[in-house]
């Protein structure tokens, strides 16, 4: 993985799928759509997953930056 | 969903029903009827769920940005 | 409720009873009598819910804006 | 209550008793002595009530804006 | 308690016992060496009190202000 | 460890194995690839851990700055 | 312990056994190597202490300012 700064990173998994940990504990994963300056970020397909437990189905989401814990990129199935 | 920038994803899904969830749990389901630069929202029809369970119906309602997790756009009827 | 701008709403209930839910939990039912830009809010004729039981009678109350969930327009009766 | 702001709220109980509630649930009762544009506040003759329970009385206390929930007006006895 | 503005009681209690509380509801109690725009503090013979508890004595002691709930003069012996 | 900010000891670590602690209690154990000004950084081959246990291998890892408490470097094997 | 301001003590206090709590509640103990001006600060052979436990020994580690609830002198052995 070469990356310059934690910004490349995100650049290298936007259009793919990812895990987004919110400070709240729930993730939501799907396809990281875009993403703006303040780190809010658009999901497509997106599942939330509360304690590993798919709990809703929610298809576009937008996801407000400073909830953000981590990104993660799903390995390619 | 084409979008460039997560802001462009709010705009698809003004005066449309949302479920907007706070970071105290609960979720807010109505119109999202407008929104400004912080994220404060107002809302038309608005129904408050806690725990999944319906427990306010308020009309119209004002939301302040920085407590909100996610805005989804709900799947249309 | 024809809208432009989350403000407009607040314009529009100025004057009227309103619930205004913190983000400690407690509702405060009352007369929205002013804002300024920092969500700060003084009502009228305050009064204090916790799991919906009043609690008290407040009068003139401030509310500092950084603690407010919600504003939402009570039916009017 | 003339108010036009919720800073006038705050003039008009300048040098009267108040009841000052912080985000950590405890109020602080007393009389309001001054306060600056950052919400931080002197109170004199102040106690301490916690779940309505007195704890302390500690007279002259400094309290940082940040904290403080709302400030209500003490009914005159 | 003569003062026009919160920082004027503060000057008062400097070199004098403090009660100071933070946000953890942890109590610090010694002497208000000073202080700074921040309201990072200062604090001589500091005793940590946990619940009313006398904990630790740790002499000099820096605070971080922006956990600073409120600083009461402690009564002269 | 020469150092003459906090800033070069982050240096020191880069491309180096390290303990990220974040403000929810879990570590993520990796290589830490890069960080930018606001403590945003990109860790590989990343392990999260809660209360000591091995929950997830994440491989890259975007993890926001606000949310980290420490960042230690792990001791060579 | 002569000093004008708070930043005066960390001064003092540089290259010396410290103690630096955090808001989540551990305390870190260690050599203070440097700090900045957003309080982040760099320790050496620091040790994490949970309810007064040893939990780990960690060397080198970056603290990031804004958890940090105060920063104590150890006395000298």
């Amino acid at each position: 993985m070469s990356k310059k700064s934690p910004g490349d990173f995100i650049k290298q998994v936007l259009g793919r799928p990812v895990i987004v940990k919110l400070n709240n504990g729930a993730d939501y994963r799907g396809i990281l759509s875009c993403l703006d300056g303040y780190m809010n970020l658009a999901m497509e397909q997106t599942e939330e997953y509360i304690d590993g437990q798919l709990k809703h189905k929610y298809g576009d989401t937008f996801i407000r930056g400073n909830n953000v814990l981590y990104i993660s990129a799903q390995p390619k199935k």
